[in-house]
């Protein structure tokens, strides 16, 4: 029987410039948080290093490894220790020449409960994702552990209806998103509107999912990229359990179970989706319709 | 060549007792938008009666009309003679025993551009919508009007991402929501956090999709509903261009059409769609997943 309440935790930090800091670190704030009671710890995007997409240089491809690996290893000794579920977010090197920005979760036994390969890459000016990582291939999903059937999906990801859909629709209780979003130092007065848009529509993934929704984001100045933190967990409603600030930041929040049935049972948005009607959504554009 | 600005029109309004006062009275606020410089003019949700689905009574089949049929004509009288676009929620008759709550959408010539049957049929305590209206048969689409490309969607469809995305993917510039959105007067401690989480949607909707949304909402108390008004416009950024209180209120709004342009481009979400792992989209629920 599942427990009535998940306890998530959420570890908001900066980057040092090598990985060893930024993994002792975090695992010391992994610590942390279960210390404070969390089950399920998530980190931010590409936690081991600065956000390295800033350029396109090829020799940041040493930055990637294997799964299971290192990281893996080290991760999961924490996780077995501890009793806890941890979400990491690693640079994942699968073959030579042929990488993926990929999540972990590491079950409560310290075995690879599964992992989720980003499947929206983005490419702007400072985020030169393209370069770096090959589209996901496994697809949206949730992963079952010992705390909780916990969903997936990584930044850009977070500005995609169709993927907190398909993830809500594979039972997740919950859906992390470890993220990387800052605004180039070129124009800070956007900052405002763009966190705004942020923030509004990781919500609604929760109000129209009826889903406990957290984005896990990191902090600091990067070379042109002010990172933002401000890492929350929305309810099911939609309402704010939790925000960090722009400090380092280790978040500890009860999600309750029943809140999900509340949510989905008092505005049944589940019940009447059109499946009949949906088919397009495969297509590019609908330039017949 | 098509103009920089769309100006849209919202009219929010009370519901009197009869559908002659209703249809005169907004007819009014209509011309009153047009007189304010709107190109485009949208009531609320089933504007020529009260909100008579708070119960399941058939004598109520009677509100119903057939499209084309009086009110559309009054209606396209307005149109042709201002040179709108008009787009108006009624109770259609299709057939005997056949009914939808439908939108028209009235050229700015007079004639029947398009319609739109709402699709996702909400049933709740006070809003027994599944008595009265067959699902829509006309799925998600825009239409073509001399002002522009109008999606409409009507009230509870604006929880389900799926359809404004559909919409947005026929090329809408602006998405209309006529809605009768209000809160029981048992809850009423519920409506701030019932308002944000509308609000939050919506314009997460015109954020994900790049696109004007705009939401007209009923005033007033009828029996046991409250309802909110706060008709608003979302521009493609997700910024809010106008919005009402509980009043009766004519908004009219320059909707420009380049904002569009630039959302898209500046967080291009439509070139990144994985439109190969949306399948799902159109199943029920994942349980293999």
């Amino acid at each position: 029987m599942s427990a009535a309440t998940i306890h998530l935790g959420l570890v908001q930090t900066h980057a040092d410039p090598t990985q060893a800091a930024n993994l002792a670190r975090t695992l010391a704030l992994i610590e942390q948080a279960a210390d404070e009671g969390a089950e399920v710890v998530c980190t931010q995007e590409l936690f081991l290093s600065p956000y390295f997409c800033q350029t396109e240089d090829d020799t940041h491809f040493a930055l990637a490894e294997t799964i299971p690996g290192p990281t893996t290893d080290a991760l999961a000794a924490v996780a077995k220790a501890r009793g806890i579920v941890i979400v990491a977010s690693l640079f994942e090197r699968r073959a030579p020449g042929l990488f993926h920005n990929t999540a972990i979760v590491l079950d409560a036994d310290g075995s690879l409960a599964g992992r989720y390969r980003k499947m929206h890459i983005p490419d702007d000016p400072r985020f030169y994702e393209k370069y770096y990582f090959t589209p996901g291939d496994l697809g949206f999903g949730a992963v079952d552990t010992q705390k909780g059937r916990i969903g997936v999906l990584i930044c850009w990801d977070q500005w995609y209806p169709e993927a907190a859909r398909l993830t809500a629709m594979a039972g997740a209780e919950i859906i992390v998103y470890p993220t990387a979003i800052g605004t180039w130092s070129g124009e800070l007065e956007l900052q405002p509107a763009q966190h705004d848009a942020w923030h509004t529509v990781q919500r609604s993934h929760a109000i129209t999912n009826g889903v406990f929704v957290a984005a896990v984001n990191r902090i600091g100045t990067e070379d042109e990229l002010e990172f933002w933190g401000r890492s929350f967990v929305a309810a099911p409603d939609g309402s704010i359990l939790a925000a960090a600030d722009t400090q380092e930041s280790v978040l500890v929040v009860a999600c309750e179970r029943a809140q999900i049935d509340r949510a989905r049972e008092g505005w049944p948005f589940l019940r009447d989706r059109r499946i009949d009607a949906y088919g397009d959504l495969s297509k590019r554009w609908r330039d017949d319709a």
